[in-house]
């Protein structure tokens, strides 16, 4: 049997990142380390789908400013939002002369473009570049998986706060200090949870699938990473996994673990019931604090789990249990 | 400036195919060459969406069964559909346990899934096998992005059908005697069509981009192949490509040029208008038909150019115009 983990076989750097936080996001406790930080959630535009899409777009720009890189310059965008269709992501792409190919894996995107990229560069020449971007939007989101935002409905306990925002990365062969080190795709993970907003609960059993399969593929133990974190399970979905993990003898509490979800937002002041949610919640968390850390050394290896729970309105409305899935990618200081 | 064209270093090879085609696409032109006929679209299920991901996965286990391969024996699967949140996807990758990343690039989805898998299988061990598929439904496709089935809407003169069905392809290193040569991965593009039922027209400026690209980079004429076929512009949109770009140069008139969406139906008999869509569309003809022409060397040298309309329901009520894309996958025998 073919192991699930691929160690890269190359050096695959982290050439920059970009984020753009929401205006919640932009209030929340990492607030100071996002690149842009928008006051207003609409942009002016017409509707939260083309906001959205701005958002994105604004990302990728954002970091080709940065990097000094044309678009030109970009073999290829990997990115996806949750929109039906990846309606912000493709008018994004629109106004991008990049190649591109969209990706859809709810809020587990991030990791899965990441993961791709990184074996794709693995195998490339010294100048080839790719951009993993994601972005994801309270009203767009809130609107097509619930209820209009104009109901005022009130939140379920086990909730979370979709993230607005967008975080895009650039991954090469030649600049950077953060090398990725080895990807494992996730499987889709269904233990039968039925609830919307319980997508911790359906996300936990996919996390831990994905955590255990990179854990005996590499034969390392979770105290090998100075960090890991999951995308985002929220406070009971972190809770809920530590304990699946432990049933299965691994301890995430005697190690340095927690969740994008939960550090996204300050529970107690921001009325996230369980914490954030979306692709752009796990790439705004990573580019902006995880990051940061691993340039400034306090961490050198790090493990990013991004979940996402494979939901549809229209599978919810047929009543179907929500499907899972979790991909985790392995970053080391070099 | 990179090329936008990759071509693959060592032998990516087709390890096999499989394809489902739907009751109506079973009554085409191609039907002697699908692997299995459904004679009824839902399959004995409650809803399209449940039948369209139980064809999906059939697919792959046909394909699994084809080559003796386990589940286990399969590093990624790299598949999508039209439904929203890759409702249809995801449900059929619940039963199989195969690594999984979604991909969303509406009607271009496999010729985006077969060039990420291709770039990858190039860079890795002997070992390595990726299976790539897609699968569309004329009835999710047509409820989700157009009308109530019941309705019974009158269809209009530039509509075309999707295709239900499912494809799958192996990609390995090993064994094959096709080859993938090269990939040229898509950009949006977007002429300001508006007219959802005109994927066609939205669709040939992309496919011409793509194209133009692929023949620039590898500085081939159009005649180099000896088959270019696009995915599903259908009648007018692939007259419309020829069209575009004979204005920039390249007669596809002078080369045997075709379009899934035009083989896939009979136009006179099947009331289809222009022809068939959906990523089966182009997933059933290239498995069934060309892949056959090429085992059979009637064939040697293919440009697939899968083309997709990157509508959403939302983008249309909101007055937008549809951005499209499309990928171009080079085949060879060996």
């Amino acid at each position: 049997m073919p192991a699930s983990t691929i160690q890269l076989k190359s050096r695959v750097l982290i050439g920059a990142v970009a984020t753009l936080a929401g205006p919640k996001e932009s209030q929340g406790p990492l607030k100071k380390h996002f690149n842009k930080a928008l006051r207003d959630d609409l942009l002016g535009l017409t509707s939260y789908e083309l906001a959205e899409s701005k958002i994105h777009e604004s990302a990728i720009r954002y970091l080709l400013n940065k990097t000094n890189y044309m678009p030109q310059d970009i073999d290829l965008c990997i990115a996806g939002d949750l929109t039906d269709e990846l309606y912000a992501t493709n008018f994004a792409m629109r106004t991008l002369e990049i190649p591109f190919v969209g990706s859809f894996g709810a809020c587990a995107t991030y990791g899965a473009a990441i993961a791709l990229a990184a074996r794709i560069i693995d195998a490339s020449v010294f100048k080839q570049r790719i951009i993993c971007s994601v972005s994801s939007h309270f009203s767009t989101a809130e609107r097509q998986f619930r209820f209009p935002l104009e109901l005022g409905t009130q939140r379920t306990p086990l909730a979370q706060w979709t993230v607005t925002g967008a975080g895009a990365m650039l991954i090469n062969k030649t600049e950077g200090r953060i090398r990725i080190e080895s990807v494992t795709f996730g499987r889709v993970v269904d233990w039968g949870v039925k609830d919307a907003n319980n997508m911790g609960g359906a996300m936990a059993p996919a996390a831990m699938n994905t955590m255990i399969r990179h854990f005996k593929d590499t034969r390392r133990q979770p105290r090998y990473y100075d960090l890991i974190i999951t995308g985002d399970l929220g406070h009971t979905g972190a809770l809920l996994l530590k304990q699946l993990m432990y049933e299965r003898s691994y301890d995430l509490d005697q190690t340095n673990y927690t969740d994008c979800g939960v550090l996204i937002f300050d529970r107690e002041t921001q009325k996230v019931e369980q914490g954030g949610s979306g692709p752009a919640c796990s790439a705004l968390v990573f580019n902006a604090y995880v990051y940061k850390k691993l340039l400034e050394g306090s961490i050198g290896r790090v493990l990013l789990v991004t979940t996402g729970a494979l939901i549809s309105k229209t599978s919810c409305l047929q009543k179907q249990s929500i499907p899972a899935i979790a991909h985790a990618v392995s970053f080391e200081r070099i």
